[in-house]
């Protein structure tokens, strides 16, 4: 396959949790707001929902996204990604095998894929030289609350492997709040996945602005 | 929409229950052992499972029944329908609507639409006539314990109510076990869906045929 991976600004990468949020107007109101202040990236996860429900809410995310130019990717379901034309997929490793989505979605799609181990993240970087995904989620970094099936924690070392000689971009994912943000980057993360440091705050501006100045703060010394 | 339905044989339409057959494996077995017996459809159901489980159990019913050539109807997700191209999805009124999914599948798919009251068997009825459903599935006609969020039981004149004046193929649905079948046919009905009147019986083959000869009975009956 000759295609190269999309750009894509993994920066500050939202999760919309449904219970945060407080149900799928809630969660348009967040994307939204945190979009206007800086979100580079919008995910819309909801494992417990039926698919009318979801097809209504990426509808309106998709909407209001689209004119802060801010990507939608959806999770696990190519088909709500097909119905709403959404910009991506993002999948775990239990989900439909990355190569399927891409054959789903086409070339002109994002699709991400969810890796909590070096060995993951390796057979993901292959995935990424084959244009197959265009970035990975790494974690969880830190212990969640807000993803039951999650994977153990990931290592710090682990991490620091990961991001040795390689080339796909990489958000990370799990438990990042406030104040967690500038060792990430510091270790060469893309980005990072927020859902609770975002979702169901009491000023999502304020929030987001925070994790932006965190993120800005620590690329500055990396330089 | 100028496209016409698609012919499917309700009679016997198998609704398969990971926890009756055992897994995985064990769907492929009965789906296998019951098409060789007759069975005219069959239904892959699955609403906890992962979607790499889903594709990978689809893909064996799929080679299994092509065999057969009984078709192959995945429920509710038609990003594993597209995926496996399926013979058609099955849907009910709180998954994707009806007209999605077609768009999505395209005019040479099945799409099945469930129906649990004469209002919206009379929607039904539209979509068949515009060629967006090729049948549906009316139910519960009776009380079933595989369905958690089964609707009310209909009640007989709604189900009479609902085969005046009706173009589209329907099929019954919900607890209907062996000797459960003549009534459901002598008011109309295209064939019955069943669960537990094959899934986890000792001898598929044997019920398949019983639940078959019921069926021509009452055809013959009322002829």
């Amino acid at each position: 396959m000759s295609r190269q991976a999309l750009p894509i600004d993994l920066s500050l990468y939202l999760v919309l949790d449904p219970d945060l949020c407080g149900g799928s107007a809630g969660m348009v109101a967040t994307a939204q707001q945190a979009a206007a202040s800086g979100v580079t990236v919008v995910q819309l996860r909801a494992p417990n929902w039926k698919k009318r429900q979801w097809l209504e809410t990426a509808t309106a995310l998709k909407a209001a996204l689209a004119l802060l130019n801010v990507p939608l990717i959806i999770n696990d379901h190519v088909d709500i990604a097909l119905a709403i034309d959404a910009d991506g997929v993002h999948v775990g490793q239990q989900d439909m095998p990355a190569d399927e989505v891409r054959r789903l979605l086409g070339p002109n799609k994002i699709v991400g894929l969810s890796t909590n181990s070096l060995v993951q993240f390796n057979e993901a970087e292959l995935m990424y030289q084959a244009g197959i995904i265009d970035y990975v989620g790494v974690g969880p970094v830190y212990p969640t609350g807000t993803k039951k099936d999650a994977s153990p924690v990931l290592a710090s070392d682990e991490v620091n492997g990961m991001m040795q000689n390689r080339c796909l971009p990489a958000v990370a994912i799990g438990g990042i709040q406030a104040g967690k943000v500038a060792s990430l980057i510091a270790q060469g993360l893309n980005g990072v996945a927020v859902v609770s440091a975002i979702c169901g705050k009491a000023d999502v501006t304020v929030a987001t602005h925070g994790l932006l100045a965190e993120i800005h703060a620590a690329r500055g010394n990396t330089q």
